[in-house]
């Protein structure tokens, strides 16, 4: 999606050859304008997939999600980050590895408000490893929701997440992927679909 | 507002007389419908106050807050809360204290999304004691910012944060005043303006 790919150069900061901030338009400050765009870029490509429900994680995931919703028509359920899970037993749980922090968290998802009746699309910011992707995707599973696809903002091409749910058969739509960056050299994307 | 009061009515739970449950709609499982009509709201409210910048709170805030931008075509800062401060120095930071979890937490923005220019409309889903608002005010504050106003989705108004804030002579809109609740009888609302 050339919108983004666009603000990704234009406002997007490349700290090392792991790490790229876009707090100025997608995850700190939004960019409202941007985000619609990406909903509809979403919507062109999940729309006639019978999506009931749109899942992502807090917090960043939320900006994405309830704009795309719109689009779809269909709420949002937000995964929440637990410190701990000694709640109650309707709970839905993952746990995933943040590579940025070093450490594994919780997220959970009410049972009520994901079924075996739910086609879920996961919208969220970054995919790099894929870890946050694959606790929402056991979170379906243990729904027994039908995972409809995965909408991403940002692919780090170079980490291995997105080739490997491809591989898996997930029906993955990244807007930008980056192939590779550095602070010296800037950012190469890769070929995405046209929008 | 009338919709949101029904949706409170129809799907929130009242956990105690100080706990409102409405993660059927609002904050874990969201209701675009719902969200967009209270994005009206606010801006039917404030669409004349020269609004440059929403901000709100992670992670909440940030679809009430994405959905009404849309109406004011600005964009959004989302603070987030943080373990600790020892960061850069370009940050603006509160603190703030949570009465549900009993215990102090740091928020903050970059410096480089608030500035004397903005003119700010702070959002957030609850206000009860006002913490979390009083965080937001001075870290609008500290940015030389002004203080367009303040619109809030549920206001506990048997807690003393909104009439305190109104005493102060800030323009506060709150969508939904409870007056008095309880498991037992269920939800009083006090009078708010017409939508």
């Amino acid at each position: 999606m050339e919108l983004l790919k666009h603000c990704i150069r234009e406002k997007g900061t490349v700290v090392s050859s792991g790490v790229l901030k876009v707090d100025a338009f997608l995850n700190h400050q939004l960019d409202v304008s941007l985000l619609n765009e990406m909903g509809k870029a979403f919507y062109a490509h999940f729309g006639h997939k019978g999506i009931t429900k749109i899942l992502t994680i807090e917090a960043s995931g939320i900006a994405i999600a309830v704009i795309a919703a719109q689009y779809f028509n269909v709420p949002v359920v937000f995964a929440k980050k637990a410190q701990s899970l000694n709640l109650a037993g309707d709970l839905l749980t993952s746990q995933v590895y943040s590579f940025t922090k070093q450490r594994s968290y919780d997220v959970m998802v009410s049972k009520r408000f994901l079924t075996a009746e739910d086609n879920v699309l996961i919208l969220d910011d970054f995919l790099a490893e894929g870890s946050a992707c694959r606790g929402l995707m056991e979170i379906c599973h243990k729904a027994g929701a039908t995972l409809g696809g995965v909408g991403i903002a940002v692919e780090k091409g170079f980490q291995q997440g997105g080739q490997l749910l491809r591989q898996e058969g997930v029906d993955l739509l990244s807007l930008a992927v980056i192939e590779a960056m550095s602070p010296e050299q800037g950012i190469a994307f890769g070929v995405t679909q046209q929008f």
